[in-house]
Order: structure tokens, then sequence, then C-alpha cells
């Protein structure tokens, strides 16, 4: 009798928001490289409009310290959307033994040179130099990866900021599916600075200032949210962002039928039937789609996003720059 | 027989971590009075201490602007904690006429007057003037209230910060409760950028950098969040902090047995018994007693921690300046 109550909640809880039953029908999945693709459109067409207006050309230095495969390829994307959007851009490459002292005098350097408007630090770096240094030390208002400590708190405090280009990427996916987020519940699994943490500021900001209400109730799991609690607060939830690194973190029971699943992970694992390399997120993608109403893939998903993000960030930089040099 | 495992299972829950039954038993409360004049007594001997090494004496400036009889009693209060730990202080009142301009020209000279150490906007200021902008006015370095953008972000990435004393003060009676935080789930009911927004932060932080961890699972809640699922976060939680001004919003029903409640809330209202006005919190203190393990009372509870807090900020403020122009 109690597991026939218990089946029948179950069924009612299946419903997703509009009423309309989900049991039988797969999530759906957020397209993210198709709406980063717009994102980048739209950008493309808004640098014309500010070129026609007059304004020089934005300029974005990417510096990388060391040889880290992955680091050049994710350097390589963000230089092929500049291309693409039309923002002139270049790769510094420094050797791993670059002394901390000689990078900060090569943003000091950078901070100066009007002609660049955008400067980011491929993370990671290697580890004599000190992240959280390097991050504050590049200028705040050429800081598109929004990593330096004011930006942090511009986003803290819903002041104009450079957002961290993940969390505003997934924030753009949500608008762009219609994800109701106001008095929602959110979770996000993770609390890194520059994923997690802005995340749940954004999700949970009242919008008072200069960004746009989320409104969520927000609560953010880690490392040391007991596994229990972890899926406790999932299944509760209608919108999870997970940005840990672990694959298969998040399954199907965890979700609550007709959530929104975004997922930040990017894990590079042994696919065992193939004995090939392949990507995954945080998320059992094929188990969760089953009960989820949203999903993001990986890859495809928030990755892309992140990089049209980026350069929505290293845009509205320029025009800053711009805008107080005429102001000045 | 239903009815009856939901009742066992709540005996279960009425015991507190040390396993000891707390269903017969009123919440310890936390005598936020004593522990602040703990804390006083500690920063005079460090102060006394500072003074000894030959260190200047630290002054603390606070700038009210009109007359809010509210903002002239935290004050005063400030200054005689100022007075008892023998840090130098004074109040500069302005009239409500003053322009903003004129507010940021005496910022600007506090700012650059080697004798004041800390300074102080009184919050709220009249409608005219923008409270953010004087915030992020005060130097990073003075800003003793930790308001200032850079404070916060610093807050935000666990880097050494002035934190936003309130916040700091629920810390600081945690930790001198012994309430256990780490894994456990803690909400935060209330948004604001200088109480919930930081409480949260601090909560859920792991301390990697300055400060030591707490390491809870932290939910943020807010206006917008559904009652429902207010009263529900809340009973999940280990620990409560409230901090949104609506006199008997935590209710007995919304608290787990034997859990920390901490009411930042002061709200003047009119006993009716008496026609007199008395302060209370946003808990329900007399009935939430009856099943938390530990309860604030409001007065003599998080407010004279924060009058505390404030004066270690100020200590440690001053001991930063003297120390980098000693190096410099």
């Amino acid at each position: 009798m109690l597991r026939r109550s218990i089946g029948s909640i179950a069924v009612l809880a299946s419903r997703n928001y509009a009423g309309k039953s989900v049991s039988s029908n797969m999530a759906q999945i957020i397209d993210g490289k198709a709406i980063a693709q717009e994102v980048r459109t739209q950008l493309a067409q808004e640098l014309k409009g500010m070129e026609a207006a007059g304004y020089p050309k934005p300029h974005l230095t990417a510096v990388i310290v060391g040889e880290d495969p992955a680091s050049e390829k994710y350097v390589a994307n963000k230089m092929v959307a500049c291309r693409e959007v039309g923002i002139s851009s270049e790769t510094k490459r420094l050797p791993a033994s670059t002394t901390q002292e000689e990078l900060l005098q090569q943003i000091d350097d950078l901070n100066k040179n009007p002609l660049v408007t955008g400067i980011l630090v491929q993370l990671p770096l290697p580890e004599h130099i000190n992240e959280r240094t390097i991050c504050n030390a590049v200028h705040v208002d050429k800081d598109v990866d929004g990593f330096n400590e004011v930006n942090i708190g511009r986003t803290a405090l819903d002041m104009d900021a450079n957002i961290p280009a993940t969390p505003l990427g997934v924030k753009r996916l949500l608008e762009h599916m219609k994800i109701e987020t106001f008095g929602r519940n959110a979770v996000v699994v993770g609390r890194s600075k520059n994923v997690g943490l802005p995340m749940a500021i954004v999700l949970h900001a009242d919008g008072k200032y200069a960004t746009k209400a989320m409104d969520a109730t927000v609560t953010i799991c880690h490392r040391y949210t007991p596994p229990k609690e972890l899926a406790r607060h999932c299944r509760q939830a209608d919108i999870i962002v997970v940005a840990v690194g672990k694959p298969g973190l998040i399954t199907k029971d965890m979700v609550k039928p007709g959530a929104c699943v975004i997922d930040v992970g990017i894990n590079r694992i042994k696919d065992e039937s193939t004995g090939k390399f392949k990507l995954v997120g945080d998320v059992d993608f094929e188990e969760v789609r089953q009960v989820a109403g949203h999903i993001t893939p990986v890859p495809g998903g928030v990755g892309p996003m992140t990089v049209a993000m980026l350069m929505h960030n290293t845009l509205k930089a320029a025009r800053r720059q711009f805008d107080d040099r005429k102001s000045s």
C-alpha cells in the first residue's frame, strides 16, 4: 500500500511544468553549438556596426605559458572564434620556465598597450606561478575572462562586470531555451571560483542593478556534500548545473523528471568498446536524458557557449574602453 | 501505521549530533553579548601588544549623512566599542543635503589622510546618494565594513579580505559554539549584498587560500523562494542564518530538531501586551527554541558580534597599513 502511494507520487512528479507528461519522452537536447553560432553571428554584426560608427578594432591577446595540449586547443578555438566575429587576435607563447615576475611584466605591458583591449591568460599555469596573482594583475577593463578580483566582486554585487564566460554562457542557454528560473530551485555542483561560485551568484541574483535577475533559490554542493545529500538536493532541483570533472557523477535517480540539466564537465575517458578516447561530461547522459526535461550534451553543449561569451565579453570590454577614451 | 513510523523517525531526528536526546530540552541560547565581550577584550590586549611593538594608534572615522536615530545609535555603539578596545575614533556628521560629490570628496580626504586607518560610512544614505558608489569609493585597505567591491571580490575568492562584519561575526559565533559546518546543510535566508550573500560565500568556502574552511552545503533563499520551498529547505538545514527583517518568518515547524538557528534580523515592533516597542528578530524565538539545538536571541545575539568584528577588521586593517608603510 505504501509502495503504491509512493508510486503515484512519482507519476505526478513526472509531469513537467506545462502539465504535459514527459514519462515516455526523452529530454530536449540543448544544442549549445547552434546557439553559440547564433551568438557569434550576432556579435559579428554588432562589430560591423561598431566599425561603421568609427570604433577601432578590438584586439584580444591570449597568453599561454608552457606546453599543455589542452590549453593549445582551447586557445586555438578562441582564436578561430575571434576571426569569425572579426576581432583581431594573437597568441603569445611563453616557455614553461617563465617566472611569475616575467609573466607579470608581460601582463603589465599588455595592460598599458592601448591597441590591446582584451587579455586572456590561459589556465592552468605552471605550478611555480600563483594563478590568483596573475588573474588579479590583468587590468579589470581588459579582463575578458572575468577572473580579476574586481570583476568577481562586481559580479557578486550585481554591478556591470565582465562575468566569467562559462556561467554567462549557461545563463544565455537557459534564457534561449526559456527555462524558468524565477523562484525555482537550482543546484550548482562544484564551487570553483571561475565557474561554480559565479554560477551560483548569477542564478540567485535579484538583478537590482546591472544584470537581469534570475531569482532562483540556489544550493551550492561540493566535494564535501555527502553523496546522499547531493542526491537529495539534486532531486529537488528544477535546474542542475554541474561543473566538477567527474564522469557519471549525476545519475538518473538524482534528477527530478522534467528538470533542466546543464553539464559543464569535460572529461577525456577511454571508450572500452573502441579503445579510443572520447569526451564526456559529469552527467550520465544516456540515462539522465530519459528523465530530464532539457539536457546539454558534451561536447556541443556548454563548451561552445563559453567561447561565444568570451567573444561577447571581448566586444563589450573594447566598446567600454573606446567610449572611456572618447569621454576622457 | 504510517503515522507511527513517521513518529519514530521524528524521535530519531530529535537527537543532536552528540547522540544526546534534546526532545525535552530547550535550545542552548548563544550569548552573543558575552562572546562579543570576549572578542573585544582580546582585541584590547592585541592592541596593547601592537602599541608595545611601536605601532601607531589605529583611528576609525565614521561618517553619518542626515539624521537617522537608528544610525546615530549604531554609530554610538561602535564608538563605545572603539574606546573600550583602545582605538581612536571620531564621528563626522554631514547634513542630509550633502551631495554625492561632497561625500565623495570627504571620503577622498579620509582615504588620503595617513592618520585615518579605518573608514565607515553608516548606511542607509539619503536617497539622492548611490550607496554602491560610496561603498566602492572607500579605499579597499581602510574599508573596515568590507563593502567595497574589491573586498567583496576577495571574500568570494577566499583571499585575505575585510570580510563584512555580520557574516564574520556569525562565523565566529559558530566557531565559538563548536557548531560543525563541514559537509552540513546550511540555509541562508536573505540575499543582501552586505549580509546574506557574503554569509553564503563564507559558509560554503573551502578555505584553500586565506580563510578557514567552513565547507557547508549552502542554500540561499530569498523573497522569491516560495514559502513551502523555504520551509522545506529550512527543515533540511543543520544551520539556518536568517537576515531578512520580517518578524516571525522562521517558525517551529521549519526547524529540524537540534538545528542551530542564527537570527540576524532586528525589527522594532509594538508589544501588544505593554504597548511599548521592543526589538525582535526574524525567528519566532519562544517557539523555535523548543526545537532548535542552539539559537541566538535578539537583542544580544548577532548584533554585538557585528560591532566586535568591526573592531577586529579595524585593528587588522590598521596593522596591515602600518606594515605596508614600514616595508615601502
